[in-house]
């Protein structure tokens, strides 16, 4: 049996979710079942201890591309195999907001919003694509794409993996010595890393101070991976002109945090990509498939790795 | 003698069109020089009867696309030859203009704005770009590879033109009847006409009022083109619910008006396209070769037409 547990849309995974696996009993949340019968999970932002209701539970289809919160829970046994959604329209997205962060700085269309607020007409220096360097930290199914689409809007584009990656257009390097060299070369850093043990905090103060004076920082990944209060000291020095960020160490980013009121901070509450119930219905629904006839499997989540 | 006025960046100017034309005797204002001998001029907003000066004006370059103030003058005898810049690095300018305030719009980046004043952390509902109706007035060097561009990242286009048009994935049509039905399924409509008398006010309070309820209007074109009073009134009947201006009729804009404080207006001062030098000049040059030889000339400005 396939349990759903998703606060949001629920009865539209449901619907979805049998119309692709008609063969499947799927079952929702709050309803009653025999927990011994439910050996598949689908779900988001599951509540503490879901897990453990069920003792055959074998795979847990995450409604989501990111796994840290999954990796952290204690209800979930060792053989138990998480598959995450890749990519399922979140690219494109993806994609939408760094360019958005992008071209806000580029443009200077934060300095223009200033201007505008003062009743001041001013052309600024223009600033042309091709002199904006944009690294990409983060190559996966997400980063990958978003490097590629902003290669081919004309942008020099540099990206940053763990392992070795080679994308068109786009000079790719990799591991930790690599990053404090990319970063000084860098005028717009898009992450959209993972956050894991060797994430955190890796913008930390002395690596945001290796950015020029005057780039931009958009972060769509995870908060955890920015030492925010180094953050705010760098930009309340003037050292960077501006950040968007989608993702904070702690969401809803708290009503007291200095980021709310600050002038160079634009702040969205973690939509960078949302999941498409269609796209990852039908990404499950071949999984499954995957799974009974010993196929590969679209995102399976290496645990050990945490991501 | 190819004569240049040009305030802005014009040492810059001189230097290129000399390296360019190395044939040519090239002079530029301030310099005094025997008005008789000058044939070719190149420039953009000169000042009153700059042109009465050259009896044997033959050819004026403009260093730019629009050319609505030098049709307006009067000194520029009916014999002479006006060539303005196509495109010349300013379609993927344009392109970022109009991408910028999609995105804006789409990805509800006004109303996050507003949320982050007020300290609200609220996700909005998804709107995906394939949902987002885009709508680009003006299909010339600069509409089509807008349009084309938008079309290719997903967003479903719609295209409008005096003479029928034909872009790859683009619905185009094409003469003011088909404007009325085009504007009632516009979600975001971008504007890149040149300004005309046939496209003085098209966009007038009954025009506007055509757009769907919460549209959003881009204009890079001419601020001639819109009914600014009308504009201002759709506005503050939450009809429209954001525009981007990056021209007026009046520039600067006058310090009083109303746009510049809207809390649905973002402005711009004229900067969606800025002329590059070294393709403008290459342009040039390549246009002067035609001319002496006798091939067709890139971006003849048709003095009846307006454009
Ligand atoms: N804000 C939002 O709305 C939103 C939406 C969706 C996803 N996300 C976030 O985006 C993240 C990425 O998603 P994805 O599907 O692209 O994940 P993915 O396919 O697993 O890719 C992760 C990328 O990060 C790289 N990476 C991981 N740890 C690294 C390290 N220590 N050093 C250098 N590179 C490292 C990986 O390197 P290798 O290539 O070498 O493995 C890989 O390129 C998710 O984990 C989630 O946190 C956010
Ligand atoms: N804001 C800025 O920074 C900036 C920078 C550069 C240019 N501009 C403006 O952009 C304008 C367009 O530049 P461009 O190089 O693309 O010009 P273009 O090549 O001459 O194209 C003009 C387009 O507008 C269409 N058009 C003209 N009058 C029309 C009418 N009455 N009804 C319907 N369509 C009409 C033309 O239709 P046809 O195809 O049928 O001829 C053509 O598609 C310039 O004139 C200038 O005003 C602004």
């Amino acid at each position: 049996m396939l349990y759903l547990y998703s606060p949001e849309q629920q009865d539209h995974y449901h619907r979805l979710l049998q119309e692709a696996l008609p063969d499947w009993s799927v079952a929702s949340w709050p309803q009653e079942v025999n927990t011994e019968a439910v050996t598949h999970v689908v779900t988001w932002k599951p509540p503490v201890n879901f897990f453990s209701r069920f003792p055959n539970l074998q795979v847990i289809f995450t409604l989501g591309a990111g796994v840290d919160k999954f990796l952290q829970r204690d209800d979930i046994p060792d053989h138990v195999t998480i598959i995450r959604l890749t990519d399922a329209g979140m690219a494109q997205q993806m994609t939408e907001y760094a360019l958005y962060g992008l071209l806000h700085y580029q443009r200077q269309m934060d300095i223009y919003r200033r201007q505008q607020q003062a009743g001041i007409w001013q052309p600024q220096p223009t600033r042309l694509a091709r002199n904006t360097r944009v690294t990409v930290l983060g190559l996966g199914q997400l980063g990958m794409q978003v490097a590629q689409n902003l290669a081919q809007l004309g942008y020099p584009v540099s990206g940053w993996s763990r392992q070795p990656r080679t994308i068109d257009n786009v000079r790719c390097v990799h591991g930790c010595a690599a990053l404090d060299d990319l970063l000084k070369e860098t005028d717009v850093l898009f992450s959209v890393l993972p956050s894991t043990t060797e994430t955190q905090h890796l913008l930390n103060a002395q690596r945001l101070a290796l950015l020029p004076k005057d780039a931009a920082l958009i972060n769509a990944g995870r908060g955890t991976l920015i030492d925010q209060d180094a953050l705010l000291d760098l930009l309340n020095q003037q050292h960077l002109r501006f950040v968007l960020l989608d993702v904070f160490a702690e969401e809803p980013l708290p009503a007291t945090h200095s980021f709310w009121q600050h002038p160079s901070v634009l702040i969205t509450p973690h939509v960078a990509a949302d999941t498409i119930p269609e796209e990852a219905v039908a990404q499950i629904a071949a999984n499954m498939q995957a799974l009974a006839s010993g196929h590969p499997v679209q995102g399976m989540v290496d645990r050990h790795r945490g991501y």
